[in-house]
């Protein structure tokens, strides 16, 4: 299934999206957030409200979930996109010949990053002049789980959605550490929703991005360096991980700082973002 | 005021702490948390329970506070200490003459690293066999606010605490970015409770740091390399601060990494950290 976050009046309601993703029904209103449905998570008990499907384009989607902490976000995991990074001059201490990782590059975001589809991702000038926009496909944690085997790790994620993992290059270089260049308000876009994991082979999903309508990345989740059971089991060794969780997988090749000279994200630009079986998430920048 | 937060039976409670850091009056119940009294701090208003001063010997403190994402911590932030890291062969990309970085690294740890005054920080056997500890000034922040000018930056920060950034020393160089190996579970002792703001001059105090007795780190923040407002003025550029949020302003030379074959802790090992006009964090290791 795919669940939603919408906004009906002021307050924040879950809805099932129908198959075509054009439209989604509301589920009762005893399920207060995503973070309480992932919790507690029963489909047999799941009740929408009958007769009361609602045309997507007539409500207002906002993020499929606000995490608790960080967003754990994993760098260069896809090998056309390490050499462009390494090579883009953005990469503290790159070394040539040596762009691929052994072992996976983890920085968080904070939950104040995460909007939602449809919304504005802030350029912040004056802090930046360097935006770039990162397509990643997103796990959800649905489980607890720590010092989780790669063997296990699909039972502990609920569902999957999309995040743009959106970076000021320059804070990135600078400051050695990724952190200060991720964790600016608005730069983590996610959504549209959430597609739990029962209906994908997350493995081998195309993985699209567009802005302006010009494609720029276009790969699939088979060529992550280090796949999702085993970031799972990296993530958690010693680290509890939670229901509501979300881990971003990193980016492949055709950001921004792989065009020479850079093509950075000027006010007015529309970066769109999709994921095989999840579905498409857009997002202006200004 | 010395703010510390307790257990009483299975409640969390605030109490002032008194000037000689020996007991507490209990803060009246119409405060919960410590996040509820910075966010709505008025010292005029407070009230303790009357004739109620409770021996600290006799009761639990916890961690002065749960923060609500991730904690800002500061890496390479006294002159000494970059170059024993440099020179420890744990930093990933170590250039020599380079120990100091122009802009500071920033990354964070979650929520759930977080222990109080004497609780037991686990080693993680199995995930690391390289912990470190690294005694800290940490800033906790009470005004909210975005682009914090370092003239306006104190009037951001309502107290001061001490953090012991425990560190996974291999996994901080093997992921090269450090924050899977910062971020496990029982991590972060932080305590043993908050001196407000009003009380200190944070720009000069002694920091020190003795394991089973033995004084190993023994510095003064006017030895910082980014001084308080620069770190807030920094992390706040684009990133909007919140009432609760901690920023721990980075560790002086003296971890087990700056000995020659380096020094981890071991199960029973006791890290005791003292910084002058707060108090004395103490936690074991096991």
């Amino acid at each position: 299934m795919k669940f939603a976050s919408y906004l009906d009046g002021s307050r924040v309601r879950i809805g099932v999206v129908n198959a075509e993703g054009t439209a989604l029904s509301p589920l009762d209103s005893s399920v207060h957030d995503m973070n309480e449905l992932i919790e507690r998570y029963d489909p047999e008990s799941l009740r929408t409200v009958q007769g009361a499907e609602i045309p997507l384009e007539s409500i207002k989607l906002v993020a499929p979930l606000l995490p608790k902490r960080n967003i754990f976000c994993v760098g260069k995991n896809y090998r056309a996109h390490a050499k462009e990074f390494a090579g883009s001059g953005f990469e503290a201490g790159a070394v040539k010949g040596a762009e691929i990782d052994e072992f996976p590059a983890v920085f968080t975001k904070p939950p104040a990053t995460v909007i939602g589809q449809g919304d504005v991702v802030s350029l912040h000038t004056g802090v930046t002049s360097a935006v770039d926009y990162e397509a990643e496909l997103a796990i959800v944690i649905g489980k607890a789980g720590r010092n989780i085997s790669p063997e296990n790790a699909l039972d502990h994620i609920w569902g999957y959605t999309i995040v743009n993992d959106v970076t000021a290059r320059d804070r990135q270089r600078n400051h050695k550490q990724w952190f200060l260049g991720k964790a600016l308000d608005t730069f983590c876009p996610m959504g549209p929703w959430i597609t739990t994991a029962d209906e994908l082979k997350a493995d081998s999903l195309d993985v699209k991005c567009w802005v302006n309508g010009e494609l720029r990345q276009d790969a699939n989740t088979r060529d992550l360096i280090f796949d999702i059971p085993t970031l799972v089991a990296t993530i958690s060794a010693g680290l509890t991980l939670k229901p509501g969780d979300v881990i971003a997988t990193g980016t492949p090749a055709g950001v921004g700082i792989g065009f020479n000279p850079p093509r950075f994200l000027k006010a007015g630009d529309e970066v769109t973002i999709s994921i095989e079986g999840i579905g498409t998430l857009t997002n202006r920048f200004g």
